[in-house]
């Protein structure tokens, strides 16, 4: 038994590992790294310089190749694959599951695709190239066609007869799905079902016929949810005539899963694109300057607000240090409705009331911030520069500052998905910049309007 | 076959059951609502008014409620638990996995929860009360004891009739742990393998002798990385003595991930708790008092810097129209930099050359994404205010600040995480106002050095 304690590598046995690279013992090297699990496999690999992957590559068959390319991430794997002798990628890709295969060719030249695909069995070519066909973050695309399919006239036994001939190659065997003669999908029956059911049962009597399938341009991210809702291990994806084309499998959806999570998270924090710490610094910058520059034009927008109120502030230059805690308070607070708004609406469950009833909260909510905050500004303000009707003035502006920035932090989600926009686009960045505008004007319009108080 | 369209409720079919229930028709309920798949049971359930609930319990054997309640969220479970007749909801409760039943039971009131372990089967009862006692957020608090062990001297044939037999209450029998005469893991062997293998073949000839675990007090989310990371479907759990307790099985790791994913999300945007739409007013105010109190404070201590360069701002009244465009943009480039850093640490894999890496990207980040907009806004600001000066200290200041709030976005989580302390706290809000204070340094201070160049 091993204990999983941590991620951190077993250094003894890397050592010994570098010790039979280097006096090129291969079956010492192969006895050692196959006892591993890919995975660790996978994190000595991702280590090592260029000639001794080429050792590697020599001592391993393109099947336990395969197996470490799979544990590897998708950004990572393309220098790996065109360091390889050609004909021997071809075999490693022809190896893995299909799914698996295109995700990489994905990442691949389009050159370079082909000339793999001309080398490959032509088998397993063939199923690549379908796969290929379908449109990007679709089911089609995280779909593998490596299932198990039984026709509903078998029996139990011969369909276990049969098991054992296909379980090696299989992505599951613990789901089987269940067709008529014309290949439409008819039903699901569970390798439990299987276990308990007499020998001499036909399929079709043990078969559940309530089998939940999706179409094949179903978009990923809903069909990860629906996964998660109805608990499936695994799911069947059909085309518009219901025929079986392929299934999607648990481990498909947990990449969907953290991909969707890194890019709701990433639009929070107004990156455009995914940005990862491996990246370059000019890819880096690339993805964050579309929103910098777009910010920089709503600044200048929020100085020449500022700027209309010229007279007020040359009267009372004592206005402008407060800028940056109005500013700073509605841009926070309106984050913290936005968060809320935009996590709801992805997780779905959100009806017409729901809503109304969230904007109606967020309403009280800021109400109940802003009557607090405001107060203890006030108070702040008062015994710090002496003079009540300035704290009063910062500690108002505080609080109807607060009371609309959180009711745009909801508002704007819910308004840009109906206007049918993924609302995670009204990132921190965008909804603190309206929150900016928003709160200079309170602050500065209440400030004119009472200035002979001030004065 | 039913294809998964979208997660709309069937209208007619809920009209049906309406109708049953107006007309107290248990049989024809019962035929229509058990035919549907128990998450769209638990969304007819759901929305109901409660005398509709009761009529529904009286329906159903505890099992059929048990099935509908695996598929409620956890933070709504607690009243529909408690308008159960208490006898009746023990049952249910007993019906349930064992770690979806202390799930439960971890969210009603300490009382409560005594009074329905009194009531419940004993068996039932103890094995959730020994899962009662592990720590939230571990191992031990997700894991389930309905599992299948096998004893390494039986032959597959016995373990295949065993299974028969087990099938039924198991969480899954698609992994069969195998013990020694100790109860200590020795071995696993899946479902696939014994298909393949012979009938009168020892478990101890088949079974995979690296089987992994994790201690019963090891981290969930750090239990949730390892599993996708070695693709299990499902892992065992052991004591000190290496006894196997339990095994977690995925669909527990996916609600980890969600669970985390929502928890980081918060964080960035400044609520300290996780905040939930259908939370009321009160409760959504109380998780973001805080941080905004807070921030009020550092607000004030900006403030007060600024009340630093009284004359330079007296001087020149026209500096304060650019101070929420400075500290807007710091800010956003101080989180665009934090949430790489944050998501980066978070799912691990960052070596310490890695970190060293990766603040010398974001410096050089910050010096491109700074290039590119204090030029553009020099130019904007010369043109708008006819000043060049104005233009290049306003272009300058951006310049600087991009730079520093970018490193430090970088830095802060860094230095966190090398405290112990969980990075995901370094907040967009903390960030933020980090860098208000920084970009306002920066600004007031070159133009209180270059004052004779701009008046």
């Amino acid at each position: 038994m091993m204990l999983l304690e941590n991620t951190d590598v077993n250094k003894s046995q890397w050592e010994d590992l570098h010790t039979y690279i280097d006096n090129d013992e291969m079956e010492p090297f192969r006895d050692e790294f196959l006892s591993m699990h890919p995975y660790d496999q996978s994190l000595f690999f991702e280590k090592q310089q260029e000639y001794v992957r080429q050792h590697i590559y020599t001592y391993l068959s393109p099947n336990e190749t395969a197996d470490i390319m799979e544990h590897i991430e998708l950004v990572d794997i393309k220098p790996f694959i065109t360091e390889m002798d050609p004909r021997f990628a071809a075999m490693v890709i022809g190896e893995m599951a299909t799914d698996d295969a295109v995700d990489i060719l994905n990442e691949l030249d389009k050159d370079v695709v082909v000339s793999l695909l001309t080398m490959m069995d032509a088998k397993d070519a063939d199923e690549i190239k379908e796969l290929l066909h379908y449109e990007e973050k679709t089911a089609g695309s995280i779909m593998t066609t490596e299932f198990v399919a039984v026709h509903q006239t078998k029996t139990v036994k011969d369909t276990m007869n049969f098991l054992k001939a296909e379980a090696p190659d299989a992505e599951t065997i613990y789901y089987l799905y269940v067709i008529d003669a014309d290949k439409h999908l008819v039903g699901v029956v569970s390798l439990r079902d299987l276990i308990v059911a007499e020998e001499d049962v036909r399929i079709s009597d043990v078969m559940n016929e309530n089998v939940f399938a999706v179409s094949v341009g179903k978009d990923q991210e809903e069909v990860s949810q629906m996964m998660r809702d109805y608990d499936f291990l695994a799911l069947p994806v059909v085309d518009f005539q219901h025929h079986l084309l392929g299934i999607i499998t648990f481990d498909d959806i947990l990449d969907v899963m953290d991909e969707e999570a890194t890019d709701d998270y990433s639009k929070l924090a107004g990156v455009t694109d995914t940005d990862r710490p491996q990246d370059g610094a000019f890819a880096a910058a690339k993805k964050r300057l579309p929103w910098l520059v777009i910010l920089s034009f709503l600044g200048m927008l929020t100085a020449s607000l500022i700027n209309q109120f010229e007279k007020t502030l040359d009267q009372m230059a004592v206005l402008a240090i407060f800028i940056p805690l109005i500013a700073g308070m509605s841009g926070n607070t309106g984050t913290q409705a936005l968060a809320v708004a935009v996590r709801g609406l992805a997780t779905g469950n959100f009806s017409k009331e729901g809503k109304w009833k969230l904007i109606l909260r967020e309403a009280s909510t800021g109400m109940i911030t802003g009557a607090v905050c405001g107060t203890v500004i006030t108070a702040i303000v008062y015994v710090w520069q002496g003079d009540f009707f300035l704290g009063l003035l910062v500690g108002v502006s505080i609080m109807a500052t607060l009371i609309v920035a959180t009711l745009s932090g909801a508002l704007v989600p819910i308004f840009m998905d109906k206007l049918q926009i993924d609302p995670a686009v009204a990132s921190g960045p965008f909804i603190t910049t309206i929150n900016d505008i928003i709160s200079i004007l309170i602050y500065f319009g209440l400030a004119t309007a009472f200035m002979q108080l001030l004065i």
